[in-house]
């Protein structure tokens, strides 16, 4: 088997698990959040950098690596470990999500579905066979089988027949994969915020004995308290054995919501896309640095933080570089806010190991404001 | 004295000079390329980088500098060194370069420069004493004089005019300067392509006894035989105890050319700029990395280079990621290319050491392309 999960405790407080992902390329320790290297690369950041703050595992983009610079090219290159340089783990995705976020005209088939590329507009089909020899050829330690990613809200009965279709697609994707040896292929349970819906197709997809499971159909502009619902009903459904992801999820409310709900992965682009912008997450809350209180602030972004940024540079210096376009302040803002998720990662798997998650949801979530009327996602 | 030059050996097939820069924050071994951080950052790389791939001093730009975020703020800050977290020695320019190429509408006066700010069409004034001024609060290890740049070509007349005014105004800044004793202020020898100028300049200045002498008013569109002419006649006229810096010259040709004619330190912004388009200095030559024909080229930028991007990275990862506008390839084609240039100095000052830079001089430019009929600058 290329992906097993060993679980360690379970919190007593909360249910949380804490565990440890064991990969072709390392181990890690969930739950764990993964940065997103859409095109081959973590934007701005190197490999020395991701390994420095403690990234196992990154998540890299099937339908964007497809396109550009192309599967075969990768594959040619030895793999997108090598292509990249990265030693750690890697999970990519199915392309399903970008062909139905990204992607108008498409129709969807049961052989699969006819879109058009984004950027060129050409003609494009993705299958379950193909989304799966296109991630056999990038060479990720996880895969994910191809799905289709319905929008919130949709009909029950658009999403009944979607679920169905998806399980069929992933009896396909299993049948499809030629290295189950080094590659992991993990299920994705859709439904929306439909139980039955959950129910069937986590039952579909348990009974192909994937090595791991991911939630989709999350984040997708539902309310909060529909995610965490559906949470709630939907981990129970999974094995216990196997690790459980919940996809295009990283603001750090919902980090700490879905660790409490028996979630051991998440990935999102969140903290390197603000990042960009200037906006960091502290352990008091948003700041965005390029505002003009922080001209003459030299403190570091976060006082609470012990990352590379936050113990070299100050608020000052980097708002300069973030309203004068320069890159390197990016560098240190997207350094910053993807510590600030893995750290807190580690602070959730320490008060599992503790017994005292829900206690450290609340203090955090005091502390960062998540608690005020008026709080932001992130 | 903030600093001194210590001059280890003269070159005896050239004249070349091998030496060390000995400042406030370090030493570094001559003759030397200075990579140019313009806005406190030298565009993408880390301190760290800066650092690993053995660069000893970086410029800056005083203009930019007081522009944004303000010398005041830098001066708050505790300097410059400290703002942006950089422990070797800095250089600042005058700001005379930037008021003379980047403004329009400028006056020029005996008491100074008025113009307008070339990003808010702001009223400015700069002179010898608020150059200074900025200078000081900026607090780099070596300042330079606030200097008229006159364009090439320029009328006898007006570069004698500006050539006396030069001087008048060099005085004026060492009267101004009030950090001597950890700021070392270098006077900058105009004259353009006129030889009774140079000589009336760099004995003007030679007689104010400043710390170190830069020759200015080169690589400013004039071609490289006249380059080389005026510094055949010019670095004689300097004191052989003193740092010589050519200033705004990088191309690879022109950094062997100045070494051989008595240059010790060079910046330029060429390695940077060209990398963020994907141009990348080689052994062999130029290499634009974006063309389609490196789409499946697995080998590095340069097989002859062993920096950090040679080592790990392939021609087809990096042109992916320069078409694709990842900021991780600009990293790593930057990295190179002032890899490049600091290895390059190293061979030069190893020729001299060995009395053979003009043998180097034919090999590597041999190898590069500069002896060919249609050779580029680079
Ligand atoms: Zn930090
Ligand atoms: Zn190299």
């Amino acid at each position: 088997m290329a992906i097993t999960y060993e679980h360690i405790k379970t919190c007593r407080q909360t249910g949380a698990r804490l565990g440890k992902v064991h990969t072709p390329h390392g181990t890690f320790d969930t739950p764990a959040f993964m940065p997103v290297g859409t095109l081959a690369t973590v934007k701005t950041m190197s490999p020395e950098e991701l390994e420095s703050m403690g990234a196992g595992m990154i998540l890299s983009n099937t339908y964007h690596l497809w396109l550009r610079p192309g599967s075969d090219i990768v594959e040619e290159a030895g793999g997108l470990h090598k292509f990249m340089n990265w030693n750690g783990s890697i999970l990519t995705d199915s392309g399903g999500f970008q062909v139905f976020s990204l992607s108008d005209l498409r129709k969807i088939k049961e052989e699969g579905v006819h879109f058009r590329n984004h950027i060129s507009g050409e003609k494009l089909f993705l299958s379950p066979e193909k989304a799966m020899h296109i991630q056999n050829q990038l060479g990720a330690d996880i895969m994910m089988a191809f799905d289709e990613c319905p929008p919130y809200p949709a009909e029950h009965k658009y999403m009944k027949d979607s679920v169905e279709r998806t399980s069929r697609w992933a009896e396909r994707c299993l049948t499809a994969h030629k290295r189950p040896h080094d590659q992991g292929l993990f299920g994705i349970v859709q439904g929306g915020e439909y139980e039955d819906l959950r129910k069937q197709s986590a039952r579909d997809l348990t009974s192909l004995d994937f090595p791991g499971y991911a939630i989709g159909g999350l984040s997708v502009g539902e309310p909060k308290d529909v995610m965490n619902r559906v949470l709630e009903y939907t981990t129970p459904l999974l094995p216990t054995d196997k690790p459980r992801y919940l996809m295009g999820v990283g603001s750090p409310d919902s980090l700490v919501d879905g660790a409490l709900r028996g979630v051991d992965m998440f990935d999102c682009v969140l903290p390197t896309r603000i990042a960009r912008n200037g906006t960091c997450m502290t352990s008091n809350g948003r700041l965005v640095v390029r505002n003009a209180k922080f001209a003459r602030d030299f403190r570091p972004l976060d006082e609470n933080c012990d990352c590379h940024t936050c113990r070299n540079y100050s608020r000052a210096y980097i708002r300069h570089l973030v309203k004068a376009n320069e890159t390197f302040g990016i560098r240190l803002t997207t350094y910053h806010n993807l510590y600030f998720l893995l750290n807190l990662m580690g602070q959730v798997r320490e008060a599992i190991k503790e017994d005292r998650l829900g206690d450290f949801r609340e203090e955090f979530f005091e502390q960062y404001g998540f608690n005020k009327p008026d709080a932001k996602n992130f």
